[in-house]
């Protein structure tokens, strides 16, 4: 199975755990088998590997993800970056060139394109070989597949299938309609447009090259930021005449609010908290390392994150963005390829923070203009690179860095370090990037 | 007037604020003229120099919290530092002890005790000097001060006085009662017993002699770990028979819970955060500086420290020591007579404080036998000492000190640092004391 999975932008609809570079994605609140939790990304991407060891997975996304992918993936799986958002016939475009220039997958396999955060199970991922092997047969150009509704839903938009027959020509499509009008479309049959969908790669190879000018996959990648911001629904499907529909019936949920999120969650709590016995219908994700002690309450979400402390009631909670959109704010974590960094203290001429670096991995060797740092190592074994002079460091070593000076640090085991930064401008925009000749 | 004020212990029902180290009189809620805030420790002291400027202000306290008063009302105050607990009899008859010898007020002076925390205006400073007075005429060997019951409280002890005058000698005293009976009391004409009491110097130096065996305030305080624990209600208020009450009508609140704590805030809010506008009787004190975001809550207290998160229905917020007394958690956050730290990060083998040293001040002349230091100089100027060698410390500056290295840091300018702490025992007990001979 080839699957092009659609990395969503970022969002605060999940302050304070997504924000301006933490989309929901990517987010640990899945339990795993083995005690530990797993993101949204994560918990599809082993989804996929469990129903097909052989699948193929493309993730299409922007740059700003890549850190956290390969974080929380590893560096192997492929990735189709866009230099820049382009909505998703662009995005779906490259991804299908890569598919072929750079991965090789031939003209006549099929390519399942899904969303990388719907919550589902395994039958989910079955469904989707499903549509892959019906777009294979040829009978249509594209094969969506067609989720069985639940409830008059005004978040989706609503396919019309011709027959009430598993596989059936779409007979139109409806946009997001009020709750009455999904009732009636229901009742005449109507499936919702998860936007998911598999065709044979040369089909929107052939749609690309007539909407686009450009040779390969690397010359589109070159051109993608002249490229018209359009979407695929509205450059291919709406135009298409030869469409089929598969319904699925199993369990599929869009956990974008905090209401859906919870209710998604294998238990009411996650990190170190302590509810009273007169709490109902709590839920608490603490991600910081004091407790949240929670009493007396009814239909509320708790959240902490090294970002803020929201405390909601679950209706509420659907109506955030607004309130958090004018909340301006350092970013006070992140995940990079090579680990991830959490802001420990804020002060005004100075910024502390705490880097941890998985093993057999480095941070880029750079310098800034305007800060000088330190470097406190507090765990761990590795090798520190200060202007092409090596040298191995362990915990209690400290190395002083004056701005302008090139610098990195290369963990041989799991590596945790304070770095204080010192000048009157920080910024993570100072930053010079350069090569390492080691 | 001469003004004993007895600084009770820590406890956590004020949790996140109040710990193990830190009591509730010296937590900064209350707004003064200059917009900043203040603690009830700094209010009543404030309030105390407002009507009486020459007051000789004495607190009775334990070691625990010297640090914290000196950081508040500056190196100046009076202070009766109990060497440990032996509640309220030894600790009145040292502080008198400590008025006549240390301060030399005469016998026949009168003195006031109340408790640190009452929420009340000026008047009651007022009444404080009427009772100081009333003491001195000596129609009485003790002059309590009767608060006029608001409800039928089943939280203090009642007074009934013998008549209705302003000043009437005492008939009886009854201990918390039930609700139903405290209303008996009060058609009585009982009235509430704040603990607040004058009398001349010479009767409880008397009654400390009776039943202590002691010289002088040096000698009592010497032998104070020996004492027996006895209040002073049962050790002398319950066995006087000369006993007058005066009547006290103004405002007057014990700030012990959540509840009551809210409900004395100026405004409902302090600190960063965010309520939008279905939210209704809402309080927020947030400590940490990231923001709190509230949606849709009613009836709620939230509170958020360096030590955790507490969100909790008003009327629960009561019951909140069984809950917060099963967690075991570092002190994140101390004040000290040099100024404070705070805890920013907890590793296996380490940990990192931000360190504030307020202009002028050093910490003791100290080592750690199971831990090395590396100091991060991130604003502010001084002079550290290192095993006897003086050098100034600026900005960027790195000190690395190994376990058994005496050191100390005098700051010139208000002077904050980094500190990264190293080692495999980390505890505030591994600390040696050094005299500093400069």
């Amino acid at each position: 199975m080839n699957i092009v999975l659609l990395s969503g932008g970022s969002g605060k609809r999940l302050w304070p755990l997504s924000n301006d570079i933490r989309s929901k994605q990517f987010i640990k609140i899945f339990r795993t088998g083995n005690g530990e939790y797993e993101s949204m990304v994560q918990r599809v991407y082993r989804q996929i590997k469990t129903v097909d060891a052989d699948a193929t997975v493309t993730i299409a996304t922007s740059k700003k993800q890549l850190s956290a992918i390969y974080n929380q993936l590893g560096e192997d799986v492929g990735v189709s970056v866009e230099p820049c958002r382009r909505d998703t016939f662009p995005a779906i475009a490259l991804a299908t060139a890569y598919l072929h220039d750079v991965k090789g997958i031939g003209l006549d396999e099929p390519v399942v394109v899904c969303p990388v955060d719907p919550y589902v199970n395994d039958d989910y991922f079955e469904a989707l070989k499903d549509l892959g092997e019906q777009a294979l047969k040829g009978e249509a150009n594209l094969v969506l597949m067609g989720i069985e509704p639940t409830y008059p839903s005004e978040k989706y938009g609503y396919i019309i299938p011709a027959t009430k027959a598993q596989t059936s020509m779409v007979d139109t499509f409806r946009e997001k309609p009020d709750k009455e009008t999904a009732g009636a479309y229901i009742a005449r049959g109507a499936l919702w447009n998860g936007g998911v969908f598999a065709y044979r790669l040369r089909y929107v190879l052939d749609k690309a090259h007539e909407l686009i000018d450009f040779t390969d996959y690397a010359d589109l990648f070159d051109k993608y930021g002249t490229l018209t911001k359009i979407s695929f629904d509205y450059a291919v499907v709406e135009k298409e005449p030869k469409i089929q529909v598969m319904r699925f019936a199993g369990e599929w949920k869009d956990l974008g609010t905090w209401n859906t999120l919870t209710e998604a969650m294998d238990e009411p709590t996650i990190g170190d908290c302590v509810l009273n016995d007169t709490c109902e219908n709590v839920n608490v994700i603490n991600e910081l390392n004091v407790p949240v002690v929670c009493m007396g309450l009814k239909d509320v979400i708790v959240s902490a994150s090294p970002e803020g402390i929201l405390v909601s009631d679950r209706e509420q909670s659907s109506y955030i963005k607004p309130v958090v959109d004018k909340i301006e704010q350092q970013i006070m974590f992140a995940e990079k390829s090579w680990g991830s960094f959490r802001v420990i203290d804020i002060n005004d001429s100075s910024l502390t923070i705490k880097v941890t670096l998985n093993p057999g991995h480095r941070m880029n060797y750079h310098s800034h203009q305007r800060r000088d740092e330190i470097w406190n190592v507090i765990s761990g074994e590795g090798t520190v690179i200060v202007d092409g002079m090596e040298q191995p460091v362990r915990p209690g070593d400290v190395i002083t860095m004056q701005a302008g000076c090139r610098h990195t640090i290369f963990a041989v085991t799991e590596l945790k370090l304070i770095e204080v930064q010192l000048g009157e401008d920080i910024s993570v925009q100072d930053k010079q990037k350069f090569e390492l000749d080691v």
